[in-house]
């Protein structure tokens, strides 16, 4: 994994990809799949739609740290998996073939087998709309990847391959963040 | 446009594609093209990262009411054009060529040319984080229509077009929400 300027990350989340959020709560990690996000800044700061109905959320609350991890589309199947069963009876990272490498200023572990990976600390939890913010501390990708293609739930059991891209820079012009 | 019911609308935000927010203020029409939205609940719940920055913030709080609106990819330089103008000083459904339609509930326009049409009423503001929390009270899409592909932002000029769907409906099982 290479280290990605921290930023350029926002855009790792930008397009709306599946995601995997991992966590350790001291003892064991965990994994769940998320859908739910959005950036909220460029820094980055991201949102995360998520709750008491995730095992997960206990630790994230708990430490007040998690990692999110990009999948690709070979990954899907794990994805699947990992968002239809619980960490509260099953170790992800071994039930999936996945490999946990710790973090650098997180103890939530990085998904090795993952296309991007983003350190983040927990910096609010918006209760009513149960809405975590997420600054992000470090990002990594893995350059050498040959498969980059997201995922992006449709929410019907079906999921959206990133197809082409295309390419609007000049359009753009001064609307391009200057960090990117 | 053919009505959709309201429980299916969370499915056309899911997948995290560019969105045209449309608003009116009483006065005139605008539209802003958005990336940072995010679903927060089935029924459907959305949540929206705006603020000051954009002309149609003032609009959006002042009526409280809006239109999400999902292009497609043949709209992409028409969805460029939009974020890279102001309201301030644009018609921008007239120099997009694009046709307001009136809404059932809410003022805001739909846009004809658009997919998917969700009415929206504002029904919180975090201003802290600056995210608008959206209940959507109708939706409806164009059945008619060939072209279905989103577009996703990457955040750096370009643009993801979706592409296959792959379909994990059976391994998903239970955690398909009821409602689609």
């Amino acid at each position: 994994m290479r280290k990605l300027k921290l930023s350029r990350a926002f855009a790792l989340v930008e397009s709306g990809p599946v995601v995997l959020v991992a966590t350790s709560d001291g003892d064991r990690n965990n994994i769940m799949t998320i859908s739910w996000t959005m950036v909220l800044d460029f820094t980055p700061t991201f949102a995360m739609a998520t709750g008491e109905w995730n095992y997960s959320f206990a630790a994230l609350m708990k430490t007040r740290e998690c990692v999110i991890a990009i999948p690709t589309v070979d990954m899907l199947d794990k994805v699947v998996g990992i968002g239809t069963c619980s960490g509260k009876d099953t170790d992800k990272f071994a039930a999936f073939g996945l490999t946990p490498v710790p973090g650098k200023h997180v103890d939530a572990p990085l998904i090795k087998e993952c296309y991007a990976n983003i350190e983040c600390r927990v910096s609010d939890f918006v209760k009513k709309h149960s809405i975590v913010v997420l600054d992000a501390v470090a990002a990594y990708t893995d350059p050498a990847r040959k498969e980059k293609r997201t995922i992006h739930a449709v929410g019907d059991g079906t999921f959206i391959v990133d197809g082409r891209r295309l390419d609007r820079r000049k359009m753009m012009g001064s609307k391009i963040p200057s960090c990117v």
